[in-house]
């Protein structure tokens, strides 16, 4: 029997068939040669690319000719900022400063403030604000070239992205919005006007743009590929990821409204230990003796999968690991303890680097080299708003 | 027969029932007393009020007694800059100037730039900049306080405006928006947001604000009324104009699309003189004869309804021009004559004061006193954006 799922920008329910996706989404999977290309390219294989959590992607071939031709690309991404940020949301940003680093790319992050506003319906401007500044917090402490980082909040840098919000807002209509975006008439005229800022950033710089993000988020950018060339840039490409499956099971993703199904960065060891035991769905047998016996499946084991995802980047320690648990030689039990000393090395390394974000923050939203350009020229020349 | 006529904020059809009009619109007619006060408080009572062209209003009693009260008001219109304007454009903002030199009111003038390069399919970004410029001359030349009036245009001041733009909009769903512009599925997200932007400057002040305008542009405002109080504003009193007939009769009103119906601010005085000779509709007898004998009808005749709306201010002298007329003592073409007198001393007049206002454009929309106040501290506390 086939297995049922659902995957819109806005929904992730069932267990994701991700050929079946790509086909759906008419994206195309990373070969082995873009694999090596990257490789060659970066010198080395972040172990996102190599474990294939990022597994499928939009022109990123014409991004690395763009590259070795001299002509370069930047990155694009962002964040809503509706509450706390969970181990889940950063794994972009991750990706994004190694390609940043690697490729000695610019960054464009946006803080949809604006958006989240629109869309918590109980959520005030002060609330979606402190969080704005709190999700920059996290991201920053992922390690951003502050000379080539550029954070903006909706809100606060719409001086500059409404110019061009308006040329692209002119070019999509209410049925287009509504069949990407599933808005109805009860939708806000706010968050109906949104899509036209998030295509801005895409025609930051007049290079191609790279955009790594989970693979759910695709449709939205089918409104830029779609625009851009009549508008004189190019279409954006997109690196898409897997989701992170959430503690409780692989189905769905982590979602911050049940945070038994999510490690937030801000959880204490004893939170992540505690919910790690008491939720992380196990792969393993009832009891210790049929363990032993018929072994453990990684497969379905949610703390194996986390390893697997970015918790364990050593391969060869994954693949002992994986041999020892489906052997029946590591028990569910050791398994776990080994993902929560992982998490808890990561979340307090994170945690002492955003302790340095809030010196950083001025740098890359107001002061740094790109920033500072982004604010007194402004991503514009005279001919692009003709 | 009932006569048949539509009035929308993008539509008018037919000969307006003004009684008609007011009843469905649900809007109140200005009555005597109302006039009376306003006359009490001016000290005199402008022709485009004793003519009664603005004749109907919401509010208006509480904008004299928060007057009265000394709390003030503040006046607020604006401009769609699609084209150049015409007589029937310069109408409502004769009557705000009037208001803002007697009861020493702050005006705010909105140059929707953005919402006409949404609304005009052809028109380029540049373009529509060029007739922001070129129609803020016009409105300046009609002589408004350079530091009591702040004009700005909306893409330019999107930086301050669009922080109250998300609290207003998260207010205004597809559906209300839908039913009140006329929004269908293929209207674009730019259009479908403008609503909450049109609102914003209606908060401007924590007083009442007072809109004058023609009464087609009511409906616009009861979005404002429907969610002004929630967020601890005033609802917006209006102050409604009937429409200024076009030169080709009673029916409809004046289009910049179709020049034999308008006279434009910069017509020169022989374009005057042939638009009223060959097009302005005629409430005369067909022959000389006939005209001697049975005499004219002002009631239809544009000449003399243009007269009576604004451009012969002396009420003995009109009264004389009717009687004449009427008694076919006065012949069409002089009745003519007399106007095209009228409106080219009212243009030259106008230019000339257009060319001054070439220098006063960087104070009220700059430096003047309330420019600047509205730039460097802008209209919002931070209370306000909670």
């Amino acid at each position: 029997m086939a297995e049922e799922f659902t995957v819109t920008p806005w929904e992730v329910k069932g267990r994701v068939d991700y050929e079946k996706l790509v086909k759906i989404f008419g994206t195309e999977f990373i070969g082995e040669e873009l694999f090596k290309k990257i490789e060659a390219l970066a010198g080395e294989l972040h172990v996102l690319l190599r474990r294939r959590v990022f597994f499928s992607h939009r022109d990123l071939d014409l991004v690395l000719e763009d590259y070795e031709g001299g002509r370069g690309f930047f990155l694009y991404t962002g964040r809503g900022p509706s509450g706390p940020m969970h181990i889940g949301h950063i794994i972009p940003f991750i990706l994004t400063r190694w390609l940043q680093e690697k490729f000695r790319a610019n960054v464009y992050i946006m803080i949809t403030d604006d958006e989240k506003y629109f869309d918590e319906p109980g959520m005030s401007l002060s609330e979606v604000k402190k969080w704005a500044y709190e999700n920059t917090l996290d991201i920053i402490a992922v390690g951003f070239d502050p000379d080539r980082t550029f954070i903006f909040h909706d809100i606060e840098y719409i001086g500059k992205l409404y110019p061009m919000a308006v040329k692209v807002a002119k070019r999509i209509n209410f049925n287009t919005a509504r069949a990407v975006f599933g808005f109805t008439g009860s939708t806000n005229i706010g968050l109906i006007f949104y899509p036209a800022l998030q295509v801005v950033p895409t025609f930051f710089e007049k290079k191609r743009c790279l955009i790594p993000a989970a693979i759910d988020q695709d449709p939205y950018w089918r409104i830029q590929r779609d625009i851009a060339e009549s508008m004189g840039y190019y279409k954006t490409a997109a690196l898409h990821s897997k989701f992170m499956p959430p503690l409780t099971g692989l189905e769905g993703k982590m979602s911050s409204s049940k945070p038994e199904t999510a490690i937030f960065l801000h959880d204490d060891p004893k939170t992540v230990r505690y919910k790690i035991m008491k939720y992380a769905f196990s792969g393993g047998q009832p009891t210790i003796e049929l363990h032993r016996k018929l072994g453990g499946n990684p497969e379905i084991d949610i703390s194996f999968q986390w390893l697997h995802i970015y918790f364990e980047p050593d391969d060869v320690k994954l693949k002992k690991i994986e041999e020892e648990y489906r052997g029946g030689k590591m028990l569910t039990g050791e398994l776990k303890e080994y993902l929560v000393e992982k998490l808890n090395n990561f979340l307090e390394e994170h945690r002492s680097r955003r302790e340095q974000a809030r010196e950083l923050i001025k740098i890359i939203m107001y002061n740094g080299e790109l920033a500072r350009k982004m604010w007194k020229e402004g991503p514009w020349s005279p001919e692009d708003l003709e």
